[in-house]
């Protein structure tokens, strides 16, 4: 058979003689090449260690073994960019000793008792699939400068039985339809473009029987929805999105006829894409079990924007590359540096979208609202799926942010990722009894248990339904409902994030309606960031005794520090966050909710919870009940300067009422008045509809209507 | 008498002929002149508001009267800059209003009754005395633009009045060594420059009567120690500096035979240089009761350093000029303004010094050291004395910066400035009751009682003493004590931070020595910032009931998180911060010593306090006791790239021992041994000193060695 150019896989020879020509100028790629260099050299002084495998995650053999094949694909590069051969020489000894060490071992001793997907390095195969992933690029890169007895020592005795190991060896994972298959695939995929086994190939794109009932493109096909959204949410998606990128760039360069990027219109780039508009301010919007520190500088997405601007060019993308700050060693990635050397990014436009969730995109929706009149703002609305075991009890949540910061919060997950001290960096326990439920969340909590009885496989069975969502110049509106998430009840939520005319500011409006066949207590909580400034009505504060709000699913984690049942008429409760913006959220409540304040931290023996703020608005004993509020960012808290402007809410009257499916909402904001009209009716399209209220006949084109009522 | 050359206070028209030129390029001058002007036009568009006075501070005529005189100022400067008549005539007209006021009111109906110290527009004289400093410039600016009738009306109704008022009519407050008196005398000074009166710059250098004893030099001489420190400390130094620095500048710029920059060596510019001295990270640092965020780009400190960078061409004040990114438009701001154009800033280089406190600087000292060599770091310890009515019982305290933030924290002022709801904007309730108090600090609290038992007055009266001082090197280290705050007991506490050699990382040693004539109960607290991460001994945490620690002089605010008493040896709590690296302190206890575990909140109705964490150490009816720990920054912990670094403190053994006036601290860091040497000998200057530590023979050649006993 042909032999096949070496490099080919995500780098390419034509790629690898511009990056040459690049190195010797200056400029970012350049820069990150220096620092690259660097780094390798100094890990190269070390002897080569490949130990046998003996640790399960996190002990000495895995980080090794994890480390070597990091070091590998690191210099690989370096050889082909400096033709140095000492970098050729290093990879070529570690993979020697590899294929030394590989024909003796037997599954490893740490490995899962009768789980189906044992690794021989490492623990599970999922590591020695990414083991293989790098690898394979490694030897690639350093392939011209092997003999022929090396070739094969190397090929016989490491790469094909590692590559057979994890397709033949262990089909269940291999044909798998999660991101375990994904990397196996993809790492035994470009072993077969490497190794000339064109089969190996094909049974990674299409299952182990090339019926296309498993592998690589049925992956492609379930794991994300046709806008891209991956179902566990952006935390985990930007870490299934790796072996995706490479193995698909790897392709496009091998078979460039199978299209793969266009595969299910373009849905790898889609996915890209959402990973980047899931974000607000460089962070992941964190929902499920997300650590809210991840963002957009992620190294799995760095690589998936150089990826996505080689293949289409957008230079908005160029402004993410920018504030990735680092520059890939690929052809992808001298692509985005040259072009960013050039000034060429343009600013990434950030658009309301609702994410269809599910593979077919009709399990619910992730819907981000955005505004940027006055400040920066996301409204995240998630009527979307449970998202399997990392996923939250938290259907109908939303979060607000503004001018950078979080607003209205979730907690993400409670875990200090490798902090030994901290339950050993895994998961703490009270990701489970505290950040999973949906008193954690900012969601109607039905008599104090969570949605589903928080039991997972219930939650995957039964998604929400996204009723409608439309964005305009007049601002963003969606509803989403569940009837499974209790027995007998039927929750439903409608949220706006609206632009005021004349104004040039917004508010975000918030209808939760529960209708039940029977009376229950029903709870929805606020996380709140920020401290509390102001009430219009008492609260009697629990000033020298707290005591936890309830016993359990969440509530055991709650200290109450204060009640207070607020007469009918508006509610109101002023935060100040450190962005120096005061927020008022204004209930309309006809006297039957009261307000429990909360914070963080009780039933917390080892201090693991983040000792933050909200309140719980309660009725009790009822079977219908309809939440109304808005939450409207006001004024300025400027102490260095000495100012401070609008510290009180300027929301002075809200008013709701019902025409059929239409929602009325007049509010007076600033003194003037306005009419927001929602179109609730459950055509596909709205129609256009007439209305009169107080007198005065209205038109309403589509879903969302802002109407000034007057000036004064 | 010789007319006047106009303008010639802060600005002079030589100034303005060189800013005439300036705003004609571009750059950071014309930027700050076009911004400017742009907010002027927008305010000279509303008619003129000269309000009959009735309101006290905060109400509508009193925040009226200050608009106005800020926008008098800034209109004439802009009438100076772009010799549009019409911002002379609208000076002239408001000048005029006041002209036609002034001359029919009394003394302000909301002045304080029976205080010496009444305004007429405003309730206080301060506020007058202000309106006077800006006033008389605006009239400087616009006098070429007046005819004689209107200066005659002008300085007869309105000018000439305010400054008699102020001067004659009330010489307690003119003749007060204390902020108050500068603002009159600067006013009343000026106003004797513009108008020729020559006497009144006399009277307001040396008192109405001349004889030195009150007025501004003395004010000079009496309110700054000779270092430059403000006795207040830095929040109030900044509010106290704007009257000096301006005055200071008419002064130079109509009679630089007086030499008033080289005024007792320089005091001005020393202060000039302190409050800049006084910050970590662009904030001051928050002693007593200070905003935490007021910082170096404060307006005052803004015409400060501009001032101080026309007198000495220091380029390193171009670093803070480039930090507070505005330019004044005076001569002095065209200056900075140029020379960052030019790029000329240098780095500012933070030193470790000892502020001694009152007019000798023998009251004490604010001491403050600083190192680089591991992140920005300073420590802060307060041996100064009270500091007047907004000072803190919080003798010997200290506090830790490291990375950008605060580690070791006080609490500041417990005030949302200008926020109404926040009991008006004023200092909060919980000031007294909390903020101030000792246990607020981290410092000895005998008993459960403050310092001084709260009285301001003895504190004021008794300073603590600087024992010692001295930076090299190897480090910094202080010593500090006081036998007034608690009859009967001597608290002496002396802290170093320590470079270790070889290691490039720093390590802060706190030995709080309580030697008393009876048995006590001793607290002593530490404020962190960041999440608790582990300890190496159990708390006993309560975790279903929270009770405040204590019932008065702070206490009651603080919850009761857990308490510990850890067996004799090293008792370890660690802590993450935000900055991303973890704290541990390590206390080396005989076994007496209990942890209180605490957070802020308890009786605080409002929710008005920050809920931040704590821990106590606390022993028990003794009549000695040392307290001695080590605080060391380590690790990193960086979940956006999934790398956790050194989470568990690196300390591995503490022992303390004394040989005379020589402390010897062994520590093992990293599983190196050091020996820190500390000669605490009451001689000025330590003596080189030999001693003998288990079997080897050391040489101390000042007061703090640094010594490697072994690599391993
Ligand atoms: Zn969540
Ligand atoms: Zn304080």
């Amino acid at each position: 058979c042909a032999e096949a150019a070496h490099p080919n896989l995500v780098i390419t020879s034509d790629n690898i003689e511009q990056m040459r020509a690049a190195i010797d100028e200056p400029g970012r790629f350049k820069n990150a090449f220096d620092k690259q260099r660097h780094m390798v050299d100094e890990l190269i002084k070390h002897p080569i260690v490949v130990p046998v495998p003996k640790d399960g995650g996190g002990g000495y053999t895995h980080e090794q073994h994890k480390k070597n094949y990091q070091l590998m694909y690191n210099t690989g590069v370096m050889y082909q960019l400096t033709q140095d051969k000492r970098y050729a020489d290093y990879v070529r000894d570690m993979l020697l000793a590899y294929a030394d060490l590989y024909p003796t071992l037997d599954v490893h001793p740490k490995r899962k008792v009768k789980a189906q997907n044992p690794g021989k390095l490492f623990w599970q195969s999922l590591n020695e699939a990414m083991w293989l992933v790098y690898t394979i690029q490694a030897y690639d890169l350093i392939y011209d400068a092997l003999n022929s007895s090396q070739i094969k020592t190397i090929e016989d005795n490491l790469l094909k039985p590692v590559a057979l190991f994890l397709s033949e060896g262990q089909p269940s994972t291999f044909n798998k339809v999660h991101n375990h298959g994904t990397w196996a695939t993809a790492g035994v995929g470009m072993a077969g473009y490497v190794m000339n086994e064109p089969e190996w190939v094909e049974k990674s794109l299409y299952d182990l029987d090339k019926s296309g009932k498993g592998g690589f493109l049925k992956q492609l096909d379930i794991l994300f929805s046709p806008q891209g959204y991956y179902n566990e949410g952006p935390y985990y998606h930007r870490f299934a999105l790796l072996p995706f990128v490479t193995f698909a760039r790897a392709i496009e360069n091998n078979e460039p006829d199978r299209a793969i990027f266009q595969h299910r219109n373009g849905v790898l780039l889609k996915a890209i894409y959402a990973a980047i508009d899931l974000s607000y301010n460089g962070l992941f919007f964190p929902i499920n079990d997300a650590i809210k520190s991840k963002g957009t500088d992620t190294i799995e997405l760095v690589h998936g924007v150089a990826a996505a601007y080689a293949l289409t060019n957008d230079n908005r993308l160029l402004d993410i590359a920018n504030q990735q700050n680092q520059i890939v060693l690929t052809g992808d990635g001298l692509k985005v540096a040259r072009a960013l050397d050039n000034n060429l990014a343009q600013p990434y436009q950030y658009q309301s979208t609702a994410f269809g969730d599910g593979s077919n995109g009709d399990e619910g929706a992730l819907v981000v609202m955005r505004s940027d009149i006055d400040g920066e703002q996301a409204l995240l609305f998630k009527p979307a799926s449970q998202g399997l075991g990392h996923g939250h009890f938290d259907k109908l949540t939303w979060q607000f942010y503004d001018r950078g910061n979080e607003i209205v919060s979730d907690y993400g997950a409670a875990r200090f990722l490798n902090v030994e001290a901290k339950y050993g960096g895994r998961y703490l326990p009270e990701n489970e009894s505290y950040a999973k439920q949906t008193v954690a969340h900012n969601t109607v909590v039905v008599d104090e248990t969570s949605h589903f009885n928080g039991d997972v496989s219930v939650g995957n069975a039964n998604a929400p339904t996204l009723d409608f969502f439309e964005t305009t110049d007049k601002g963003t509106v969606s509803a989403g409902s569940i009837d499974t998430a209790y027995a007998g009840v039927q929750l439903s939520r409608t949220l706006a994030l609206v632009n005021l005319p004349d104004l040039s500011r917004t508010i975000a409006i918030d209808i939760f309606n529960v209708i039940a066949d029977q009376a229950h207590q029903l709870d929805l909580p606020l996380h709140y960031q920020g401290q509390l400034i102001d009430t219009n009505f008492a609260i009697e504060a629990n000033t020298d005794l707290l005591k936890p709000v309830g016993k359990n699913q969440g509530y055991q984690h709650l200290w109450q520090k204060g009640q207070a049942t607020p007469e009918a008429g508006l509610a109101r409760v002023t935060w100040l966050n450190e962005n120096g913006r005061f927020y008022t959220q204004t209930t309309l409540t006809d006297g039957t909710e009261s307000f429990i304040f909360t914070q963080i931290g009780a039933n917390d023996p080892n201090f693991n919870l983040r000792n933050e703020h909200g309140f719980i608005r309660r009725v009790r004993g009822v079977s219908q009940h309809r939440f109304i509020s808005v939450l409207e960012p006001h004024g300025e808290y400027t102490p260095s300067k000495e100012f401070t402007l609008n510290a009180v809410s300027q929301v002075s009257s809200l008013e709701y009422s019902e025409q059929g499916s239409l929602s009325l909402i007049e509010v007076t904001v600033e003194g003037r008045q306005f009419l927001v009209a929602i179109n609730g009716t459950e055509d596909a399209q709205a129609n256009s509809t007439e209305f009169s209220y107080k007198n005065h006949q209205y038109n309403l084109d589509d879903r969302l209507g802002v109407y000034v009522l007057s000036n004064h």
